[in-house]
């Protein structure tokens, strides 16, 4: 092990074991988790050349010999459980995709909540072993956010009980769904349903597009890749365009509508339900953003530990650069962030655990709270860790630009999630629209549950946005339930301020749409204090559950480092509700600092505790054994480049031009 | 031209055409860079396959083919300004890189700037044709920022005459110069000299690395390629190991220090004099900041009024996405960053030349000034601009993800900016060292000149932090001089209180060394508002020389738009230092929206006055001919992918599995 490592080990307060346990939510979890890693670790047939020294063909080619191996694997380690399965894939993945993916996130929950039981044992059991390759066609090139909006067309034929699916113009190509290009034999493909003259919006349909054991485009079918983005690099989005393409009626996913043979259209009977998977994949995102943000935290504080640079004090050898300031004011407080994440992840996730069982006992009740609460928290977390992992990447000086330390990766793997399952302003908006319906129904004299609670609490007479008096209660900045009351404050006044300018909107425009438009910038801002409070509050909450004492005590100050920085960076907001006071917030940005090295000897036994094998495998940086510096030198002699002593392009290109000398 | 963009240009209030003559510095700029740009988009030579299609190995082949051709090119067309290179490398290389462009942007210059006469005879018209490709290779793996920390030694021995190279550790190997790894055949070597049994320090040497007409590597020489990186792929970043590498005396640039046969050691007359390079290129990489953020925007705005999505009425057209207040609130503070930037550019650009012609006449007086103003500025515009470069990107939904958008290239060419010539945090306590260091001489009486003159203006009894009074002026929030003071207090507040922090350290602890680390989060703080200062005040001053009034009054309201909204975003400044307000910050937030709609039928003409070829052949979604989706379509089936319609992985992996269907 490095000796900077095993220093900083030795040094920690507290033994990262036991926050594992916390944060994978029993030992039992742990071990279980560990054992499915060590599966993967020592499985030859999972070894392969690093993606980064490969072209994008080849990286396809590995990432589908992985999906097929996977599928043979788990079937073979007896892996079902979902838990089970994204441990074992996130693994083997290593910070990047699969083109099969789509067919278990999508394909197969989407045949799951709406397909008939009929339909269901046609398809489940050959996609579930990729005979059917299946994805998930929604987004058009020219529609995404605007379901409404999208306009491929299913129109059914009653004489031969088909429907024809046509792609009527140029932005009606389906475009983008993973593994669409090159990998899928079907797609769920999502269109305006006409029958018997009439448009009834959109349905899903099973699109067989390439024939199984040719695997070429059915007649009718034009697919193909839509070419190189930033990052997943392993997968084949494709485009997606049919031409009067004819599928049978049985194809229509009729669990909730139904179009009989004769062509009568049969609506569902709760159009909520549709909504399922989507809630569960926006929540699953909330998860996806603590993972990776915590990754990125591991490889930079690791590197931050192993690396020595610049001099403190003359003459003296060089610090490790966690020792600056400046570095720690960087990482601690996204360290924080990614703690707190991982419990708003686990929270979403039980929640939506909870609140499913219940639709699925016909209770609809917390659904409306459940929507606005993903919808919100996806954004923010998603926002909030995409810029943290590029602060994480830059923390790493030069090396953090080479793909050596695996940052880059992370990055583009994962900063799409900022804009698919929902664009993220168009989601602070859904949150934002139910905030105002909340505090509607709080001004008409309703009492509200669950995280918007807080508005019944604060009578609105109370807030003036121009003239407040002091609240009541001095914030004390080292109390994490005092914090909480801080941000509940300001997430209400933020709430009031967007109700109130959108209510004088309304009041000087015609419509409400136009009204709703021009208050949108302060929509956004309430949404996005409200998840802030959320987060704070459910940090602060998870405290309570922590029985050791050593432990408590780090966390403690994580939540509190978490909930000042927020404080420090939107000061405007708090000064501005006389929440707190100029000097508060002077004291506030004085406690980060001394936080900063309260934190600073357990900042690795911190990281170790998020337990990455990946930050191991998929970085240089990260690795536990710590030789940096020999392993970048190897791993860079493995560059494509190095493989002649000279390039073909030096005789083609510059020898003619020395020639002269 | 698409009917969207005609109907924006149709209903700006300005011509364009006038502002990109600002922009460019007159009508004669304008017109020779035209010139400049058509030769290469007429010239058959410089068509090429999109680099977005090929290998990383493909991609450096055909930079060092584009090199090779340019070289040539520019002497056809007698190219030698360096203004007029400029605009051809830029156009011609399109969000891209050039494996021999160290050889011109770092070789040549230290060579003319560190070399003698004879030494620049010998060189410099041999690597002006790129005979000799030189690069600078002064970064080691284990060391970047801290240049005593470098290890490379290059030792005297008067017996041959020789120096001696030596890599003594593996962190001591070169790494990262451009197109060390794999193109050029010299490297200017950074190493510390030893003679007669004494270090000197860092100096500079001529190191032959690869045989003229082999291209081998030189016995003693260790090269290759660093590996791939977060973009920058066509470029071969590259690694050297020296082992007892010999070269002869007159290797070393002798400009300034000198070793004599003998090895007598003779020292520089001026240390300063070494940074020329290094000051120069930060300098240029704010102008770099401005025109890469510019061409962000060009895109992102241009697509805004192309794309249609979502309703703000239901059953009417979907509204171009530029009308949605989300949208606008998301680029035009963008769009006014951009402007800023594009003026301090220029003025950075212009400063440089006028302080180095003062140093050519020994004038030195303004060189400390000149170092902290572009360290901060360098750090302070690609920070804004690195991030800001992204929020373009993903405010271009899911097509920003594509490289067909352009953006992602320009995202990770940029980026590096932020760390190389100085780590932007470095960067800022540079700068920070000087505001320092003239608030001392403010106390201790002496009257400064400069961007830093404010701090004569406001006497420190009048600012305690914790109780102040409030400001006697009112900020006028309309007005860019009156904005340009309230930026000045709050960098005169930041400043006063790092320094009192600072002092405070200094009263507790033994060492001002250790006394600046903990004072160094409040160091940045106040750097980066003395920045934000100089860059309002030069927008704002920038005004004044605006002759056509329709022109000034859509620059006004960019300038105060960019001023408004970083007191938004530092709202919690301006109220600590009580410059403003709870009131005024609400009233500032208000104004933004307003201006916002105020800049919208503007909004693609300020683009189009950028005048970017580059954001048309580099980005499918910036094209002026706007047809976005038909090319779209068009770029994407040139995707390598879809070079075969069944791709080779499905015989090999997916077949397999289907054979039990």
């Amino acid at each position: 092990m490095n000796p900077d490592l095993r220093k900083e080990r030795a040094s920690a307060t507290f033994n990262p074991e036991l926050v594992t346990h916390i944060l994978d939510g029993s030992v039992q979890n742990t071990r279980r988790r560990r054992e499915i890693e060590n599966l993967i670790l020592n499985d030859p047939e999972f070894q392969h050349e690093d993606y980064n020294f490969l072209t994008r063909s080849q990286r396809y080619e590995v990432a589908v010999k992985k999906s097929a191996i996977m599928v043979k694997k788990m079937r073979e380690y007896g892996i079902a459980d979902p838990d089970e399965i994204m441990w074992f894939k996130k693994l083997q993945l290593v910070n990047f995709v699969e083109p099969v993916g789509l067919n278990y996130s999508m394909f197969i929950p989407t045949l799951l909540n709406q397909g008939t039981t009929a339909q269901q044992e046609k398809w489940l059991h050959s996609s579930q072993g990729l005979q059917i390759i299946g994805t998930y066609a929604q987004t058009e090139m020219g529609h995404g956010t605007h379901l409404r909006g999208l306009e491929t067309t299913a129109t059914y034929d009653p004489k031969t009980q088909e429907f024809i699916l046509n792609s009527p113009t140029v932005t009606s190509i389906k475009w983008w769904p993973g593994g669409l290009g090159k990998t899928s034999n079907h797609a769920i493909v999502l269109a305006q349903l006409f029958t018997q003259g009439k448009c009834y919006g959109l349905h899903a349909f099973i699109v067989p597009i390439r024939e199984i054991g040719t695997h070429k485009p059915l007649p009718g079918i034009t697919v193909g890749d839509i070419g190189p983005k930033f990052g997943y690099e392993e997968m084949d989005n494709g485009y997606l365009k049919m031409d009067n393409y004819r599928i049978p009626r049985e194809n229509m996913l009729m669990k909730h509508a139904q179009v009989k043979p004769d062509g009568t259209y049969v609506k569902p009977l709760n159009n909520k339900l549709t909504y399922g998977t989507m809630v569960f994949v926006r929540s699953f995102l909330v998860g996806e953003a603590a993972r990776c943000l915590s990754k990125a935290c591991t490889i930079a504080i690791r590197y931050s530990a192993v690396r020595h640079q610049s001099e403190i004090k003359p003459g003296e050898p060089e610090p490790q650069i966690l020792d600056f300031q400046t570095q720690q004011y960087k990482l601690f407080p996204l360290l924080a962030t990614a703690y707190a994440f991982q419990f708003v992840g686990k929270y979403m996730k039980d929640t939506y655990h909870r609140i499913n069982e219940g639709i699925g006992q016909g209770d609809l009740s917390e659904l409306p709270e459940l929507h606005a609460l993903t919808a919100g928290l996806k954004a923010f977390t998603t926002w909030t860790a995409n810029s943290a992992i590029e602060e994480c990447r830059m923390a790493c000086g030069g090396h953090g630009y080479s793909h050596s330390s695996g940052i880059p990766n992370i990055y583009v793997t994962f900063t799409p999630a900022c804009t698919f399952e929902g664009e993220n302003t168009v989601m602070m908006l859904q949150t934002a629209r139910f905030l105002m319906k909340s505090y509607d129904q709080v001004q008409s004299g309703k009492l509200l549950d669950g995280t918007v609670s807080y508005l019944n609490d604060l009578p609105s007479q109370r807030i003036q946005p121009q003239q407040v008096a002091v609240w009541p209660t001095v914030v004390d900045i080292n109390s994490p339930e005092s914090l909480t009351e801080a941000y509940k404050l300001r997430a209400f006044r933020l709430v009031e301020i967007a109700a109130k300018n959108l209510q004088a909107e309304l009041s000087h425009r015609k419509s409400k749409e136009v009204a709703w438009n021009l208050t949108s910038v302060d929509l956004v801002r309430a949404s996005e204090a409200h998840c802030h409070y959320v987060v704070v509050k459910l940090f602060s909450e998870k405290l309570h559950e922590i029985q050791d004492k050593s432990i408590q005590v780090v966390l403690r100050n994580l939540c509190v480092l978490y909930s000042l920085y927020g404080i420090s960076q939107k000061a405007g907001d708090f000064l501005q509700g006389n929440i707190m006071t100029g000097s508060q917030i002077a004291q506030v940005n004085q406690r980060i600092l001394e936080l900063l090295t309260v934190i600073r000897p357990n900042a690795v036994a911190l990281v170790d505790a998020f337990d990455f094998k990946d930050a191991t495998l998929g970085s240089v940086l990260g690795r536990y054994d710590g030789n940096v510096y020999e392993n970048l030198f190897e791993w860079a002699k493995k560059s494509p480049l190095n493989k002649t002593e000279v390039h073909r392009s030096y005789y083609k290109h510059l020898k003619p031009l020395q020639s002269k000398l």
